[in-house]
């Protein structure tokens, strides 16, 4: 089970390897063409293909990029896979996949074997678990490796690098004031873990907007989750019990949490409760209420990781670069104006 | 931004290139310990890693896997993939994803691109639009790069190589003989495209299981999908106008498609119509009904395939190996006793 190599075209042709070696690296100046031509019939019937171990020793490049992610079965991250994937493929580059379970120790892990396999970037979904301190080991990793890197999604804003992100902030705006344009007063939050900057974004648009609108913060109905569908369970029925009209969950499989509480303590949506999602997984859709929620633009976040990491291999990365996406409301079926009666319980 | 090499070590440690170099390579026997010490520690500080692409140079093993496969996004196949890596990464090894979004082309082009990689093995997933004339172009391709392969999910029968494959007859008819048991005797299918074996098979299942009744088989009821919520949705209400009382879609996406034209047309599930899906993802058990459907092993699938890809690789492959999972059925609550007052209509 070895690769046709110059030798095999050698036997096979009757030259000698020096000879196929100057033909296929291009120096046959002073070989015979109708030799050539032979060498190269024979290359191609053999499905000689040159060795891109000992192209890439030379060129110091590997064309390739590693994509460190928490669960590549969560759709967000397959999402952006696919995208870094395309624009890698569009470049003949290809992708290592990574994936940490959101566990810190794999992330270092990871960042190691990237590095050893000569990767030419990593982009870089720190694991949930990550905190400030953590994250600076992570990055000072990649930095002793001289490795160009983007930190997609997640972040920390007191470290400086490059970060392809989207605007968290203007989603957790968004979704609030559209439930106070149809009525909401007392919004519950399910919010996903504090250390995380995308979740603080997304509390801070909310803040913003009920301010915009004058109504004053209230932390009893706002929870901290984790973005599992079990932590929107456990919280909806808390906040429902606190007279909550609407809930803004932070990520649409913790909206499907408030779904299955709701339907438990039968409590319709939209008519009892509204409810509005963050990610618009393609579910949210399909489901029996569809699920009005934030649309981030998941797959083009993906293809230009891949675009920008591709450009800091060939040119250096010099400057930090910041990209923000903007998020934007999907309106479907799971809010609406709140149902008098209940609110003025 | 290049990474740190035996020239950086003898620059800082003050030693030559052929002492750090005897040193790291562990042919220091004549080299006093001292120098040895102080060579390993300047290495150890500057975090510097042996050259992967010398080392597979040498050892003609990049400990690599790629992975084909039809859409990431698609939670068989990311599934799929974190079995995968998880199972390479124990191992110490790489995966690299490639997705072909189900075309036969693309599928050509990254066997192509693997082998230039020089990987150690191909897991392949064929795209869905590969015909029988196709599969022997792609496994060709692969054998002429002399790459270990073994063909996942889908596969033809009538080509000799390693497969793992999940038991997809014994998924129909298990799928049928529930709902024959529940007392539905007009069950419609809507199956995935019939130039697939997992579809036929599911098929043959579904077949098998209405003979075991003595329940004779009618091909108007049998509908031609291509596993898209779309196409459960347009196969649903020609099956509902034929009079079913039970539908077997063959995979969970079309379930999903049946259960939209369902609440289209005010037709409740279970009561008035059963659903039994295929696949068992993980949003069919939070759906408002949830549904049952065969659960495939799939994760396990990939650890069981990258798991003999690596043992292939270290010791050849000389016969073809033949895994098949067996699936089961996840009863939940889209399927009941048919309504007597409709199946009379």
């Amino acid at each position: 089970m070895m690769r046709v190599t110059i030798k095999d075209i050698a036997k096979e042709s009757g030259y000698s390897v020096t000879t196929v070696s100057l033909v296929l690296n291009n120096k046959a100046d002073h070989i015979p063409v109708k030799t050539r031509d032979i060498v190269l019939s024979v290359a191609k019937e053999l499905n000689y293909r040159p060795n891109q171990l000992a192209v890439s020793m030379v060129t110091k490049r590997t064309n390739t990029i590693g994509l460190i992610v928490s669960d590549i079965r969560n759709l967000f991250f397959s999402t952006l896979a696919k995208g870094v994937e395309e624009e890698c493929r569009k470049n003949g580059w290809n992708l290592i996949l990574c994936n940490t379970n959101d566990s810190h120790e794999r992330d270092l892990d990871y960042i190691q074997v990237l590095a050893d396999k000569q990767v030419d970037g990593i982009l870089f979904c720190m694991s949930i678990e990550t905190t400030k301190i953590k994250a600076e080991k992570s990055i000072d990793l990649i930095r002793r490796n001289r490795i160009p890197f983007i930190l997609m999604d997640r972040y920390l804003e007191t470290i400086s690098c490059s970060s392809i992100t989207v605007d968290h902030e203007r989603g957790g705006y968004l979704a609030t004031e559209y439930l106070i344009k149809l009525g909401h007063n007392r919004i519950g939050c399910i919010t996903g873990p504090t250390n995380l900057t995308d979740s603080v974004k997304r509390l801070d648009g909310y803040k913003a907007a009920l301010k915009s609108a004058q109504i004053i913060y209230d932390s009893s109905i706002v929870r901290e989750g984790d973005y599992s569908t079990e932590s929107g369970y456990k919280h909806a029925k808390e906040l429902i019990e606190k007279g909550v009209s609407a809930i803004f969950a932070f990520n649409d499989l913790s909206a499907f949490g408030v779904y299955n509480r709701a339907k438990k303590m039968k409590i319709n949506i939209p008519n009892d409760l509204s409810i509005v999602g963050y990610d618009d997984v393609f579910f949210s859709e399909i489901l029996d209420v569809p699920l009005s929620t934030i649309h981030q633009p998941i797959y083009e976040m993906g293809v230009e990781g891949a675009k920008q990491l591709i450009n800091f291999a060939k040119n250096g990365q010099d400057d930090d670069k910041h990209i923000v996406f903007l998020p934007n409301l999907v309106i479907r079926d799971s809010a609406t104006s709140p149902n008098t009666d209940l609110s003025a319980k």
